[in-house]
């Protein structure tokens, strides 16, 4: 790893860092850290790197992540953190769009100061429960009835682990609402170019001095190098021995976990 | 019209006639008979030219479904009906296939002699309201937890419109389960050319000697002209003046209803 890294790494001034299946695994009673992650963001600030986290969640609002994440132990706050609800919001007003919601619940205080009123777009996101058959028809009924429909989707991924076993995530009912209105979604999140940018932008780091660290082969590594960034993939979280043999995405070096990514960073700095 | 299908029209030996948006339009409290239909059928059985129903209703048994139609005034009886269901059935014998069921209540009895233990694959039919978030999770657990998923969709619609309003179709739901277990599905219905072939087999005649007689361009029209058939778009049903602009598929001729469709047919004979 250090030979892979050997040469670029000395030249890193940012890090981006993915949350779920890098700092910690979610779960039924708010999840548990990976080892040595709170260790590694303290040591990341110490050092002088600048860092930002970048997610896609979109079942609470980045103050409820952040209170959640601090409990954990970990050294976060709500200006450091990168979320597709946020840059949606930006794309809403930037665009005069209204947005006719269909997400989860706890997100909704994210769009309190966007106007919703007779909506011209459809926002979707990992709704979970309320993705009910009812609410499913009635989205697709406001995208059907506009003469041209605009669907925003919070992230494109298939599914994820919980507890109590798989769930469908946004990109399944994003790709539903795609094909019954013959229309393609815009993405905001990872793995699109412009949520990265916004990250690196915010993070004050150009992507030729930035790296990503993320446990999603696809949406972390695939996405930060398609914006010029170096990306790291770390063995915890989502991870599979199979994405090692990935037939598009290879990343710039594996690491075992966020903590084994820092010590290499660091000493080559 | 006569013109454009004289010389043709004669060699006709059996027609397929599509069900909803042909002989009646599906509401709240059964439907109505589209004017002239009733008799157009009776006149056909008169005529001496074989006769097949060739729909993708998912919603109820063809018993059910036929019920409702004599009642609309119909001659029209199980033996004559070709639908998803019973051709799910035939695939699933055929290939040892034990199926768990993502379908329409009323749609269970067709599937009362196929062991459903221990799935190995999903059918997915119109369910309507049991489209619920439990419900689409378990079927996408029993897809991915699969080897090679096997996913059998009972048609592709988009979406259609009931008394209170749009709904979305099982082609929306069949799209969400093939990205979330990257699987593409085997349709069983209409476009699917196996299924015009299984309708044609059962009525005896082969696909240059039949005329198929749809208001769907895509699903009627354009999967039976891939049999070899020629097709009639009524201007009925779901039909569009858009239709007529519609980039790949042409039928070999337009006609207001299924009254003057026979009106044609019968006189070139």
């Amino acid at each position: 790893v250090r030979a892979a890294m050997a040469g670029w790494a000395r030249a890193v001034r940012g890090l981006l860092l993915d949350v779920s299946g890098v700092l910690y695994d979610s779960g039924a009673d708010g999840g548990v850290p990976i080892a040595g992650s709170a260790e590694a963001v303290r040591r990341i600030k110490e050092s002088g790197l600048r860092l930002r986290f970048c997610t896609n969640e979109t079942q609470a609002t980045r103050e409820n992540f952040v209170k959640k994440l601090r409990g954990l132990g970990f050294d976060i706050s709500v200006a450091e953190v990168t979320a597709p609800a946020p840059a949606a919001c930006s794309i809403l007003k930037e665009r005069g769009l209204r947005p006719h919601l269909l997400v989860h619940d706890d997100l909704i205080p994210e769009f309190a100061e966007i106007d919703k009123t007779n909506p011209n777009c459809v926002v979707i996101g990992d709704a979970a429960e309320n993705f009910t058959y009812a609410n499913l028809n009635e989205a697709f009924r406001v995208l059907i009835g506009m003469e041209k429909p605009v669907l925003i989707s919070l992230g494109t991924g298939r599914y994820y682990k919980e507890t109590d076993g798989l769930k469908l995530d946004v990109g399944a009912y994003m790709k539903a609402l795609e094909y019954a209105c013959d229309v393609q979604a815009e993405v905001v999140g990872k793995p699109a170019k412009r949520f990265f940018e916004s990250a690196l932008k915010e993070m004050g780091v150009p992507p030729e001095q930035a790296i990503m660290i993320g446990d999603d082969i696809v949406s972390d590594v695939g996405g930060a190098q398609r914006c010029g960034m170096r990306a790291l993939q770390v063995r915890t979280g989502k991870y599979r021995p199979s994405d090692e043999n990935h037939p598009d995405v290879k990343p710039d070096a594996y690491v075992n976990n966020l903590a084994e990514a820092v010590d290499i960073i660091l000493q080559e700095l």
